[in-house]
C-alpha cells in the first residue's frame, strides 16, 4: 500500500541505483518514459535529477508543466518498462495503449504509475545550460511515496518480501537485473 | 582479469546503479572516496556525473589534477567501500591506512583501486556552477576497463560468477545490497 515517506529520507527510494520511470501530465496530455539515468543530488531540500533526451515527448510535459514524477518500477513490470522506453508518447497514449494505469500525484498532479513501488513528485528546477548541454534535468522534490511491503521506516526491505517488487537496474536492449540481497559484512575498525 | 572496454559501450558498466569509488591523484597525494550518487549523461562522447561534497578531500584533488576515476567495488569490498565513505583523505592516507591498493590508469594517472569490476576514468569537464550549486561533476570518459570475469563482449554476466563479485548498491548508513540476477519477461507486442 502506498504510503507517504518523509522527504529527508527520500532520496533513499533511488540510492541503490534503480531503473525509473519519468512521468508528467500537462494540459490533459500525458506520458511515462524509462530512464536508466537519473540519481539524487541533495538531501535538504532533496532534489534529484534526470536526463530526458530531446526527442522525448515526457520532456515537453516537463517543461510545459514545471513538473515530473520519478517512479521506482518492479521486476514483475520488466515488460512495460522495456516498452515504454521504446515507443513515444507522441504518437499514442500509452496509458490507453499499454497494460499501465496512473493518478494524479496529490502534490503536483503529475501521474503516479500503478504498480511501482517508490514514486518521488518533484518541481523542475530550470536549468537551462544543463538542459540544452546534456540533456540534464533538476528536481526538488516535493512528496514521496513508497509501498510498504517493501519500504519501512526508511529502509527498504526486499529481502522478506516477494522477489516480482523488486527494483529493476536496467543494462541494455532490455536486459534488467533485479536488485539482490542485503550484503552482510563486518565494519572495519578504526585502527 | 582487467579488459579495456570500448568507449561505446562504457556507459553499461554504470546503467544499473551500482555505488561507486571516485579515485584521483595530485602531487602525489591520491585519495578514494564512496560516491552512491553517479550516473552517465552521454553516449558519444560518453560522460558522467557524479556528486562531490565540497568537504571532500578527494573533490580537492580532481579540482587540481582534472581527473578522475569511477569504480565498480564488488560484495567482497562492503566493508571498505563503507569505510572510505566514512573518514577523510585529508587526515589519513586511506591506500596506506586501509587494506587497499591501486595503480596508475594508464589514460589519466587516477588510481584504479585493485579488486574493483570497473574502472572509468575520466576527464573532468569544468562546470562552476553545478560544482557550486549542486556539487555535481561532469566527466568525458577517456577509458574504460573491467574485470572480465563479470563483464565480457559489452555485458554483465554475474549470473555464472562468484556472488562477491556482484556490484554493490548503498542504500544508508552501511546498507548495501548485491545486485540479483537477470529479469526473464516476455516483451510486450506492437499491439
Amino acid at each position: 500500500m502506498r504510503q507517504p515517506v518523509p522527504l529527508d529520507r527520500c532520496t533513499r527510494l533511488l540510492n541503490h541505483g534503480p531503473t525509473v520511470l519519468v512521468s508528467a501530465e500537462h494540459a490533459g496530455r500525458r506520458n511515462v518514459m524509462a530512464a536508466a539515468w537519473s540519481m539524487p543530488l541533495d538531501f535538504t531540500p532533496p532534489k534529484v535529477s534526470v536526463v530526458l533526451d530531446k526527442q522525448t515527448f515526457t520532456r515537453t510535459l516537463v517543461e510545459a508543466s514545471g513538473h515530473f514524477v520519478l517512479a521506482v518500477p518492479t521486476a514483475a513490470m520488466a515488460a512495460l518498462t522495456d516498452r515504454v522506453g521504446s515507443v513515444s508518447g507522441r504518437d499514442v497514449d500509452k496509458f490507453a495503449a499499454l497494460p499501465a494505469s496512473a493518478e494524479p500525484g496529490p502534490a503536483t498532479g503529475a501521474p503516479l504509475v500503478d504498480g511501482c513501488i517508490a514514486w518521488l513528485e518533484c518541481r523542475r528546477i530550470p536549468e537551462p545550460h544543463n538542459e540544452q548541454a546534456y540533456d540534464l534535468f533538476i528536481g526538488e522534490v516535493v512528496a514521496a511515496w513508497a509501498d510498504d511491503r517493501v519500504f519501512r521506516d526508511g529502509h527498504w526491505h526486499f529481502d522478506g518480501a516477494d522477489a516480482s517488487l523488486r527494483s529493476l537496474h536496467h543494462i541494455a536492449g532490455g536486459h534488467f537485473f533485479a536488485i539482490g540481497d542485503e550484503v552482510k559484512y563486518t565494519p572495519l575498525g578504526e585502527g
